[in-house]
Parts: structure tokens; sequence; C-alpha cells
């Protein structure tokens, strides 16, 4: 093990903490001071919105390291309120001020550990004092006085992303009227539109009111009330705003001691999470990290990555060759009784990537269906068309989302295809799966495409086809279903009786095949096939459709 | 695709309803003859405790599909009620016997597929009207009902395996008294014994009395009532018996054609899934799997791989190369609020096959402690000591402990290593996880094993310990937690206190560490071990000590 100095370290809250603990378990001989601006250390990040929504009763439960049980525990001396302001990279020193006192001092050092985290993205206009953004525990407190003091009944909250929605929640569990103002036409964009429709749907059921490609341009005060002005539909009226547009890397004092940033302004740091200077480490949020599919520089900032990127930092610092190949993107978000999960990448990051890549939507229970409770979860996987292999994955639903977007996410470190996605041999009992499970259908429904035994279609094809002569689009749901809601232009012959019913169709046209899931019209593909038709499988069939265009349409009669 | 004409299914659930439907998805003009000496095809086999039990409520949802339903949708003529009763391999014909007539017709083949199951061990002495196997529908609406009309108060069921724990579950849900009878020192041998003992408190705390290393000699009639004799103890009154002492390969019909069976009777067969004759596949429950992890001939039957079978069969009938790389193991059970599960072999395994293992226990929280209703699972992870190459898991908890043994069954599918674990970026939010996963922590504390950052030691290493006078026994947790109970001979000095009291510890004598759980021992071993004393950490803590040793004891003073 190297012999050590004098390491410090700005930043206390998950990197940090994580990298100051596995130092001292590495060194006990190393002198390490952890620098924190604000009061609190090593607090729990991601449980801010639960606390202000009383799930999460206890202050106490936020508070998971203090610098007296850190001091114990490691021996680190912990400057809580003390803020470094400057970084003097050739003499090795870091000035620091000392909140309480507003003196100003400097503390050299052998190495550098800079994990400072993001800031919540607010412009100027739109600091007040009846605007929150969530980023800390004194964050959270604020909002939790202005619900516990001034008893606000309606809060607007800019921005459908993570913290948004959990904010919507939470502010709706606090008993507040809650309005989403979104730019963008659907939330949570780690997702693709056609997986957020759901979602969309979900949280209005809640009583929660959205407003998809919508901005807020400006507010101003009413007596104790905010008049909010939208470039659409005009003003909404609202005690409170919570601005969650987004994050950037708090990069400032890496900027200003000129070690390299990405042109969003992320410290640029190597597999070793060494930043341009060799001896400043940088991790967490304020850093840009390789993406592990398209291996393209990226910024995803999440508490996982952290705190493997602290452990790794402190490894490098004492001599292990410990690296960090990349950050998948795995995330999730409980949305009211929903969960929605992802790893890898999107589609749309794979066409910016210009991949050469299909996907498959799948609908399945997350139990066997004829045990007690199942729900239906929707999945869509993006992989290579060629090879299959895994590229990312997206999950909607209520049970087991979150198991099938973590075995997804182990096939996709290990840089599976679909084909191990079909031969997984995960754990099936009547409660807790089917003898198919979820991530298994998957990967039988993409084999069969990389195998050639199906062809599909998607969604966004369905306005075209319906332009053309040239080919048939068939509904091969039973007649009840057909009647309860169709597509446009789609004729309906069950698939049980299709055998018998073949020469009511015209082998010159392709024909379009589309059931409520995907299932039976593949089942009626392959029957076409084999009697020589051209014919094409609606992957996520009737189910996504209506998912994505709402009510049902009438059927064309 | 090859053209093929004739082929012959024996056996209509599981890997039998598979095969018939991938055949016929990938060839329209097959003969697909299914036959099922039951009167039901494709049940829901692993759902029939629960109906016992009346979770599941409606008859109709354990018949998954009828021969009128394969007929429509798969053009497959199924034939209930029909019985194979011999093979003749060279004229490729079966000998079939009707049900209802008890005529016997011949059918001849191109291609045949067996799929008959596998049957309880039953011994014959223990056929009687009050005994009950469950292996199917009939056997089901048996035990239904005796249940509904003779109104039991007592169960005795002999087995404490996966089936005789869901029965012990839903008989003791259906309001009877039940006493489980298992010849072994522990319940579910999948598990290793330390994993189980847990599993077994929390049986008894349900009311349900569990006789260990006991067995049924015989039992008697006593008026309504059975008289059962054990070999311990005397007798037990009961008003029923379930016999679930395992089940075997039902291969008779494969034996008497002359087809290689292994030594346990089970059906071989290659990766392709073909028997000693080439034109005879046979899949499912009554044949040898290779294991995938010691890859060994074995016999698991289970669900899961039985499916996929059926549809590796189809698959090579019809001309693509599918194959079968062997059975993972991978299991799970609810009993009573628990979860147990596992996947790979466990430690029984690995010494019999002479593996080169170690085994790390941790505990770890489902999801974010500070998040309500968090509770922890205990993790067994068994790997080669060399590499870290993952051979086998076994959880048992309450939350999230599916989605844990998915993950690592797809890291062991992978060939993957503990250091994989490690690296896995699993999805986190409060309500999930945490920004550590448990099998993130599992690859933690198995890496600072492999790169010598610490050695361990085990619950079953502690008795010869005690015996010893040249060793320390450290316990780091606070004086207030020792003195709640503790293991003998064990000295007490509190992490936060070690560094200043090492002067306390003679440095010639190795020291033994443990706390409650293994993660505040580990940060003593660290600290010890860089102060130059020989130190060791006690995977699992007092809290596996205790699962596996039961009540407290008091400590030595």
């Amino acid at each position: 093990m190297k012999q050590i100095q004098k390491i410090l370290i700005v930043g206390g809250v998950a990197g940090g903490a994580s990298a100051a603990a596995r130092l001292r378990r590495l060194s006990e001989s190393a002198e390490i001071i952890m620098f924190e601006r604000d009061e609190f250390i090593s607090f729990a990040n991601c449980g801010l919105p639960y606390y202000i929504g009383g799930e999460i009763t206890e202050k106490s439960a936020l508070i998971l390291q203090t610098p007296q049980s850190f001091k114990l525990r490691y021996n680190i001396d912990v400057r809580v309120c003390h803020e470094v302001v400057a970084i003097n990279c050739n003499a090795k020193t870091v000035s620091v001020k000392n909140g309480q006192t507003n003196e100003i001092y400097t503390e050299g050092y052998d190495k550098l550990i800079l994990s400072p985290g993001a800031k919540p993205i607010c412009p100027d206009q739109f600091q007040s004092e009846h605007t929150f953004t969530i980023r800390n525990i004194s964050d959270t407190y604020r909002v939790k006085e202005f619900l516990d003091t001034k008893k606000p009944q309606h809060a607007v909250i800019i921005g459908g992303g993570y913290t948004g929605l959990e904010m919507a929640e939470n502010l709706h569990r606090a008993g507040l009227e809650v309005v989403i103002v979104q730019r963008n036409n659907y939330v949570l964009t780690t997702l693709d539109y056609d997986m957020a429709c759901d979602v969309h749907r979900h949280i209005e059921s809640k009583g929660v009111r959205l407003l998809l490609n919508h901005e807020v341009q400006s507010f101003t005060k009413q007596g104790d009330r905010l008049n909010v002005a939208l470039n659409l539909d005009g003003e909404i009226v609202t005690d409170m705003i919570i601005v969650a547009a987004g994050v950037q890397p708090d990069s400032s004092l890496a900027q200003n001691a000129g070690l390299n940033l990405t042109s969003c302004g992320a410290i640029v740091v190597s597999e070793t999470m060494q930043t341009s200077d060799p001896n400043i480490y940088a991790i967490g949020d304020a850093v840009s990290a390789v993406n592990y599919v398209t291996e393209q520089p990226d910024y995803i900032p999440l508490a996982g990555p952290a705190n493997k990127q602290g452990r790794i930092a402190a490894d490098q610092i004492c001599g292990i060759d410990s690296r960090y190949f990349g950050t998948q993107s795995s995330a999730i978000l409980r949305v009211f009784d929903m969960t929605v999960a992802s790893t890898g990448i999107n589609e749309t990051v794979a066409k910016k990537n210009e991949l050469n890549y299909e996907k498959v939507f799948l609908w399945s229970t997350d139990h066997a269906g004829y045990y007690p409770g199942a729900t239906n979860m929707l999945i869509k996987v993006i992989f290579e068309r060629k090879t299959g292999k895994l590229f990312g994955a997206q999950i909607v639903g209520y049970g087991g989302v979150d198991k099938r977007c973590d075995v997804i996410a182990a096939a996709i470190h290990g840089k599976m295809t679909a084909y191990d996605l079909a031969k997984f041999e995960l754990c099936y009992a009547p409660p807790y799966s089917s003898a198919k499970d979820p991530v298994n259908m998957a990967g039988f429904v993409i084999e069969n495409i990389l195998t050639g035994k199906v062809k599909i279609f998607h969604w966004h094809d369905i306005a075209e086809l319906q332009k053309s002569d040239d080919v048939i689009l068939l509904d091969v749901r039973t007649l009840v279903e057909f009647d309860n809601g169709a597509i446009g232009s789609f004729i309906n012959i069950p698939v049980d009786e299709l055998r018998g019913r073949l020469n009511e169709l015209d082998k010159t046209k392709k024909i379009y095949v589309m059931c409520q899931s995907g299932v039976r019209s593949y089942a009626a593909t392959r029957i076409l096939v084999q009697n020589n038709f051209d014919a094409y499988n609606l992957s996520g069939g009737y189910r996504l459709w209506r998912s994505i265009f709402g009510a049902k349409t009438k059927r064309n009669k």
C-alpha cells in the first residue's frame, strides 16, 4: 500500500463520503480532511422529497453520518460549513473559507478529491421566497417549513424529470394541488415518448395536472399568491414554484483552478477518476463519464455511480488500480403506484449515435397470471439489429419492474445479447414470476426477429400504412375486442379462424398484423408467412397504440 | 425449414405444451399429436398448492389451455385421457391406450417428444384414502374435496422441500394445524443449513410445528383419524398426510423402450434434447441435465428449464440448432411472509465436487434504510477462491429477495465474477434499493477477500477458537449490544474506541473480530491489520450466529 500523507476531500455527500471511508479502511496513516460547505455531510439526497411528502417522518432519518460519527469511526477530520473557494494546483493547496468566522485559510494536500455535486438549473428571475429547488437538507427544510407555516394550497412544478415527478407526488401527498409544467412533449426524458404515455395517464389519474409542451415564462406576486405566465394557455395562480428543470455540474471551483471541463461544464476525468491534474481526482455529479453503451463522453449524474467513483478514487490514491468504465444510466422512479425504470440507452440516444438498432415492445405480467395480483408491465428493449447486443431497456408497470430492469442491467454490463435474455434461468414461483419470465419473453421476441422468424412494424408506421392501398391491415383479435375499439383501416379475422380464411387475403399485398399485445399476431404472422404471405407483426399491439394515442378510436366500418 | 411429417408428444404440461406451440409456429405443415394420460393439459402445476389454500379461488384459473383452445390456435390434435404405454423405436410407433374405451392403438411418428414429468416418491405403505400427493389437477381436487367434505383439523406433511412447505403454508391458511416431518436437519435442501435456520424460526412463528431429523415410519387408522408413528418422539394423531418427500423421473416408458437412463432413472439427453434414440427427444422433469455450474450430470426438475427444453426440442426437430447448456438451479419459494431464493450451487454441492470455494454471508436492507418498510435479507454467495467466479447464491429475507437472486442468476449465466457484482449499475431510488445495492455489497465484500484486504472466518470456526488460548476473540459492537447478548469468550472493545485501545491487545495472538453483521468488524479488522495485527472478520456477524444457534447466549463474564 502506498504511503500517503495528506488527502483533502471537497464535498461530504455520496461520492465524497464513500471516498473518505474507503480511504481510511485502506490507510490508517493518511491524514484525511473532508470539507463540506453546508451543515450536513452524508445525507440521504434521494430521500429529500419523501421527507417533504411526509413518508419519511424523522428529520434524523435523512442524516446518515455526522462529523462526529465520521471522526469516531474513520478518524476523519470533517469540517462542515467550510467551503473550499480556490485550488492552487502548483502549490498543491486549497483556500478554505470558514463559514462561521468568514476567515480564509490555506490547507496543503498530496491528493485532492473533488466531489462538489450538481446544482439545480434555476435562472435568476426564478429566485424568490416562493420558489424552491431541492438540492440539499437546507432546501428541504425550507420547503417543509413553507408547507408547515404558509399552508400553501397549490404548487407549480417546473420540469417533469425525476425530481419534478417526485416532488409532484410528494406535494400531492402533502395535500396540495399540483401542476407540472414540462417543456418537452413527454416527462422523464430518460424514456422515449412511446414509453411515457402511460405515465402521463397515471399522473393525471391521480389529479395532478400535466402541461406538456409548456414553459413558465415569468411570474408575478399578487398578494400572497403568484401569477405564473406560461408560453401557452395563459396563467396559473399558485402558492409556490418548485424549479426542477434539471441540474448542471457544480464545477466552478475546478474551472477556476484550470482543470479541463467538457462543453457542458462537467469535469473531465479518466478511468482512474483523475482530472487533467493527476493529483486531483473528481467524482460524482460534477464529472463527465463515458456512456457505457455508446462509449461516448456523457453527463449522467446518478447516486450509484457517484458512490462507486468515490471508492475508485480512494483505491487509486492508495495504489490499487480500480477503474471506472462508464455509466450505464440505470435509473428508477416510483410515480404514485407506478414504477418506471430504465437502463442503457433509449431510442433517442441510439438514433443520435446512428446505431443500427431495432426495438421491441412487449407486455408481460409480473407474475403468473393465475396467481392473484398480477399486473402488466410494458417493456421496450433496444438492441443491435444484426447481433442482438443489448443497448437499453425501459420498463413501465406496477410490480416487478425494478427486478426485470436490474436483470437487463446486469446483461448490459456483461455485454450480453438478447439470446442471453432468452436463456437466463430466473427464479420462478407463482408469486414472483412465470416459468417464462418477462425477461425471457423479451429474449424470445427478439430472437425470433434476429433469426428471421418474424418481421415487425411499429406504432409509428401505422399512419403511413393507412394511406396505402397495397397493404392489408389485419387485426386478429376476437370480434368482441375488435368491436370494443380498433385502429382505423384494420380488418378483423380472429387468429383462431385465420387458417380457414386465408383465401380472403390477397397474396400480392403485404399484410400488417396486430392483436392486443403482439402474441396472437405473432402466431398469426407465422401462419401467414408459412402460407407464403409477406406478413409483419405490430410490436406491442393495440395496447401500446392505445397507450400512445389515448382513447380508443372508432373502427372504420 | 426442414419438412417434418408427423410429431408425437407424450405429456401435455409445461415442456410438452411449450414444444407443441413452438413446433406449430415453426411448421404449419407438420402433423402434431399430443397425448396426455390425464384429463387436463397445460395446467398451472406450480399453482396447485395455492388453490388448496384458497389464494387461487377459481378452478378455471389453473387451466391455462384446453384441448379445444390448442386445436384452434395451434391446429394440434390433443388427446387427453390417452396414455402412451409403449414405444417401438425400430418401427417408430407408439402404443396408445384410450382411457375412455381402454382400447389400445398404434400411432407412427417421424419424431417423438417425451415430456412425462416427475412423480412424487410415495412408498406403497403410504397409499391410503388419508394420504395425498400433489402432482396434478386430479390430486389437487382430491385434497380440496377432502378439506371441504371431511373438514380435517390436522395434517402431517412428510418432507420439508418446496412442495412440503407450500402445502404447509396453504393448509395452515385453510385453517388446519400442521406438522412438518423432515428427515434432514433442515428444510429446503437447495439451501445450506446455515441459511435455513431463519426459515425454521419463521415457520414455527406461524404456529406450524417443525420436526427436523424425524421420519414417519408408519401410520394406522384409528376411527376417522390416523396415528402416525415417528422414528423419534412417539406418535402424532392427525387427519391427513401429505407425502411431499421428493420426486423421481417418470421414466418407465423410456426405460421400457430401451432408452438410456441415469442411475437415478432420469432420461439421458444431449444438448439437443435427443435421447439415445435420435428420433426421440425428452424434456422436462423426466430428464437428466448438466449442472450449469459444476458441468456434471444432475437431476434438477424445474418449470423454467422444462419450458425452455420444450422450445429447444421443437427448434431441433425443425432444423434450428438451439441447444440446452445446463440447468442453473434457480429456485424461489414464498414461506409465509418470507422469501427464500437460490441460484447456482450451494456449499454442500461445492464440497461434494471438491471445488476450491469460499463463501461470504452478508446482511443488507432491501431498500434505503431511511425509507419506510426496509427489511433485512441474508445473502450467502459461494465463489471460486482464486478467481471470484460465482458458483451460487442463497438469499433469505422479506422484500427484494427475488430481484437480487435473479441479478446474480444472470451473472452466473454470464460466467461472471464477484468483481462484476461490485460493478453492476443497478436501478436506485429509495423505495427500491440503496445507492450500493445488496448485490454490489456482496461484490465489495468478496473483492476485499480476493484482493487480500481482509481475511474472514465463519460461524462454524467459533467452537474450535473458543478452546484456544492463542487467539483473541473480539466483539467490536457497543457495550449495550454486547450486554444484550454475545458469544462466549469474546471480549468487547467497540470499534469506535479501538484505535485508542490497541495496547490492550496482544500482538502475538491472532484476533478474531465480530460485530452485529460484519460491517463494523470489517472496519475494525482493517484498523488491526494496518497496525500489524493478524486479524480475521466474522462473515455474517452475530446476527448470523444467533440465527443458527438460536436464542442469545449469556456472555462469558
